[in-house]
């Protein structure tokens, strides 16, 4: 694909991007901030830019007058980039030329790090869990007519020098008559022990050679979300993904409200049944699309958070949410699937990722085996923020855990115009620093709805860069904008007018909301404090941060930083890893290196409970301004609202 | 009991028995012939008998006359004891007083040996395969919040330096509740491994001390009949025992026939559901006497032939059958008793006996450690007899067997008169050496049905020893009696006129009839011969005989070393132990010391398949005499034998 270069002036910042893309994004991503107030839909017009040189595709409106559009003029979020152009952005205010390098920031998002099969190979940490091995056996006859098992395990023994061999009595069950009907030629499944001492589990058996097909699932379990892959053994390829959402969502959106459920009546055997019945509706999906077939499907590795675990198991989850917050367990003995309903062959065996305590459950440890942080010397912060956040600090000498309730706010709720990362959410913002007029981008570009979790971080780091607000949240009254009011005794910035919502109402940020968002941001980073401190480090010493789930994707690492979510640190330094969970279970589907380092980190977790930790009121407290009562330990962050505090008194 | 001595006259014969017991059965038993036709029913009258001293209680009969009753006469059948007595019993013919001695051989039978729990102890083979502890477990607070399973298992590792530890899915779904109910204290099941290096299973966890309640199943699956005990673990009593017909008998009487079912249609499963069916019904009979909870039992162990183990599992049992005889497996893996519909706790782990091939099955196997003869020096002969033999021979260094087809004989079929050991089946026997007059004892004592096995092979035996019969089972044709004759091509000898039956006709035992029974005791002793040559040894190095089965209870050894069934040997070295699978399943129940043994035993027990073993078929055409073509390897047979002869031809 071609590149186009885009200068945009009157700030002189170019950016080389492809061909096809929105103009308005392309000037976000400059770091180059245009008035928008419909979200680019294209109805309010303030996007309007002047296209000096070269040329934009579309762009037009009925917005813009005949004239204006011969004078090169064309809505910037209306806009598609198919060549090098020069655009200009019309500045209302008068402003010196420092301006121009105090302009937005440019979203800057996690790395994303993707499993690597290959590199596990080459560091030897491949030992496949799964095999399957072709056998010719010789028939027998009146010298040798020893039972069926004993004749395949002594010819395994001989032939592989395999030892600890065992059948099922399903396996046993199928063995006579598929041994016979194709002259003893045979493919059997051996599943390996994770202990070096334990069994070789001979799980299946086929007739003929099919060694080429071997298949095994990775589960995530999510409280939301159910996620799997159809991953194949051989390649560690991932041959079909897809997800649902839990239907268990039905009787509660949050594990809380589960657990109250599976309290009452049948509750526990009806949210088992639901959650199985997404498993069942997810795999069919994969394994029909992938074209694989149920026979040659030899393991299913799931992992999920505690409370998921125990309802998936149909293990009554009262104590997990009752002091002194107690699971049933956390590690479970491997069993077959079908046991618990999963539709899989009778031979298929489920592995349960194992937990390290009620709140820091399997879904953690597999996003810790999936990164491979456990064995890596980087002093690593491992988050995954949601209602509630774990955090994961340590390398491979160490590891402490904890889990903290971070509230829905990064999820948009408890904020008045909050609202999931759907379409219609504000998700990215800048604001004139003279007008106060913002540059609001929603999710599929129509007007707004909402604001969403990483768009909510962005205003609130934006407008405290700015001045708008101060440390503890509050917005400077004396500012001269109608956009910042007071309204039933409370103030807000309004983002958009009615006219330019999809509501029909003003969607504004209030004081409240930016509160909501210094709580959520403030319980995480005191909980890393927290942990950080009990162990005797201190936040400087991270070198690398991995964000596992939903919310890290989108999110603007600068922004994170500048409200205190995050500790400073080079963005490039963050890594994105997605669905943990997920990963972790494929990785443990390929490799039993992972299995069996998973019991030792497990046990080198240690478990803090925020509530039992009497530090973490003190840090939590700190943590209630933006970024930090300690604005040094955010640097960068005190520089840059050090320029603006200096632009602004200049203006 | 006071013992009442008893004389018959005139053969001075005294002996000591307990009031109530029969007369006829107390001459029996002293070695004295009586004439009895009917059974002992009370109806031929031919049993009369004149009391000379003392007094018999009953005895009266309107078939004797008021002048004979006056005499003293009674009949022996109907007469009981009731204290010291002479009694006369007529002679009709002449003889000399040599014959006095050279009377009925009184039944000898085999000592019966019982498993001995406390003998096990002593001898350190006591290895308890299951446990109950008793549990008072700290219960969790803010400091101390480790999970259900964690804390169980911990405390058992400290408390009682248990390791390796496993819960079972099912049982963590019980623990959270059962904990919390009783103030965590709990009492845990513990299932032992076999292999020192396996793991210990938690299998059940109950509220409270119920260390003293913990029960096991021994269960004998039996083509023809189901038995099981209920064994209290603590003190290795059996607490009820009880039995049925396996109901699979519906779809075939034997082996070959549930295996021919087994492959038509759904076969296999019907007889599998039947089978279990009957397991249930035994198990509930038992259970409930008892008065257990079925929530203490915690294993079931069972034994069974090669082929109603495959039947019990649903394995397909078609290559038992067909040569070269090959059973799917001969070890099965523990499994939870539920999951094959056995009416037990889920938590409840099946064992089953393992086999050694398609025709020496776990029954065999459970018998041999029942005994413990694979510990001992002395050579021992065991022998399972019924429609197929099985046969080990060996001691605690080497051990062989094999199976061979014995016919029905020794279950009265295909003997004409032929019938099982029920009422009315002829089971004792003597001859009068003159008149040749029968002494015929029926179970039950009621007029003749037909003959069991246990009688034909006394019958057999006496008629040989007279010379009725020659050593091919050929009858005298000289000799003056009617009942030996000729009828439709095929002679006889009349036991029983039909006027004393029950069933209106003659009941006889014919060349034909004493054929099969040569045939089958010629095929046993052929492949115990055949067995010691292949080893080495010959059959007068025997030191031993051990009975299994239901033939051996009520076998006369001598008649069955006079037959050349059993080998030559003091019979007080002949041991019967009844149900020999059910006795070994008992044991396993109690110890794992059988259950680790086991395991080397069948790898030491070389199976011989007879067919495949050329010397077979020479000592089986040598065993087809009475009892042998080598007489001398008979020697006590030929001296009774020579015996009778002189004194036939002095009278
Ligand atoms: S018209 Fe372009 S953002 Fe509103
Ligand atoms: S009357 Fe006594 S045996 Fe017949």
């Amino acid at each position: 694909m071609s590149l186009s270069r885009i200068t945009f002036l009157p700030y002189q910042r170019s950016i080389e991007v492809s061909e096809g893309d929105s103009l308005i994004r392309t000037a976000l991503h400059a770091g180059v901030h245009i008035n928008a107030s419909c979200g680019g839909e294209g109805v309010c017009a303030k996007c309007r830019v002047q296209v000096e040189q070269g040329d934009v595709a579309e762009g037009l409106s009925e917005r813009l007058s005949p004239e204006d559009i011969e004078a090169g003029y064309r809505l910037a979020c209306q806009a598609k980039i198919k060549g090098d152009a020069t655009i200009r952005v019309p500045v209302e205010s008068a402003m010196d030329r420092s301006m121009f390098d105090q302009q937005v920031h440019p979203r800057q998002t996690a790395r994303i790090q993707q499993m690597d099969f290959d590199s596990l190979k080459e560091r030897g940490l491949f030992i496949p869990p799964v095999e399957k091995a072709y056998l010719e056996l010789p028939p027998p006859d009146a010298q040798n007519n020893m039972p069926d098992v004993t004749r395949l395990i002594e010819f395994l023994k001989l032939q592989s020098d395999e030892h600890k061999l065992e059948l099922t009595i399903p396996v046993i069950r199928k063995l006579p008559s598929i041994l016979r009907a194709h002259d003893f030629k045979v493919t059997v499944t051996l599943v390996r022990p994770v202990r070096d001492d334990g069994k070789t589990l001979i799980t299946n058996i086929q007739p003929g050679d099919t060694t080429d097909q071997a298949y095994a699932i990775a589960l995530d379990v999510g409280t939301t979300t159910i996620y799997a892959q159809l991953i194949d053994l051989k390649s560690g390829a991932s041959l079909a993904e897809d997800g649902d959402f839990n239907g268990q969502i039905s009787y509660g959106e949050d594990v809380i409200s589960r657990m109250i459920f599976a309290e009452k009546g049948d509750g526990l055997e009806t949210l088992q049944r639901t959650v199985v019945g997404t498993i069942n509706k997810v795999l069919g999906k994969i394994i029909s699309r992938a074209g694989v077939e149920h026979e040659n499907i030899a393991t299913i590795t799931m992992a999920g958070n505690t409370t998921m675990t125990q309802l998936l198991l149909a293990i009554d989850p009262s104590y997990l949410r009752r002091a002194p917050y107690v699971p049933a367990s956390t590690m479970y003995p491997p069993f077959r699937a079908a046991t618990i309903g999963i539709d899989l062959d009778e031979h298929v065996i489920a592995l349960l990722y194992p937990a390290v305590s009620s709140y820091v459950g399997g879904d953690i440890v597999a996003g810790i085996m999936g990164t491979g942080l456990y064995r890596e010397e980087e002093l690593t912060l491992f988050l995954d923020i949601g209602t509630n956040a774990e955090i994961v600090i340590g390398n491979k000498d160490w590891l402490a855990c904890t889990a903290c309730s971070a509230g829905p706010a990064f999820e948009g709720g408890g904020i008045e115009f909050g609202m999931r990362a759907a379409k219609g959410a504000i998700e990215d913002f800048s604001l004139d620093s003279v007008t106060f007029e913002p540059m609001l981008l929603t999710i599929g570009d129509v007007r707004p709805k909402g604001i969403c979790g990483s768009g909510l971080i962005i205003m609130v780091a934006v407008m405290f860069e700015m001045g708008v607000i101060n440390n503890r949240g509050k917005f400077n009254r004396d500012l001269d904008t109608e956009r910042i009011r007071e309204h039933n005794g409370v103030w807000e910035f309004v983002l958009a007018f009615e006219d330019q919502t999809q509501i029909g109402r003003d969607i504004t940020i209030s004081e409240i909301d930016i509160d909501n968002l210094i709580r959520a941001k403030g319980a995480v980073y005191s909980g890393c404090m927290t942990l950080l401190e009990e162990v005797g480090f201190s936040m400087d010493m991270i070198e690398r941060i991995i964000l596992a789930g939903g919310f890290g994707s989108y999110i603007d690492l600068e922004k994170a930083m500048t409200i205190g979510l995050l500790p400073e640190i080079d963005p490039a330094r963050v890594i994105f890893i997605g669905n943990g969970s997920l990963m972790g279970a494929r990785m443990s589907s390929l490799t039993n290196r992972i299995r069996k380092d998973v019991v030792e980190v497990t046990k080198k977790m240690t478990n803090f409970e925020l509530s039992e930790t009497p530090s973490y009121m003190d840090h939590y407290v700190a943590a209630m301004f933006i970024p930090h009562t300690e604005i040094e330990k955010f640097p960068k962050v005190k520089e840059r609202v050090e320029a603006w505090k200096a632009l602004a008194s200049r203006n």
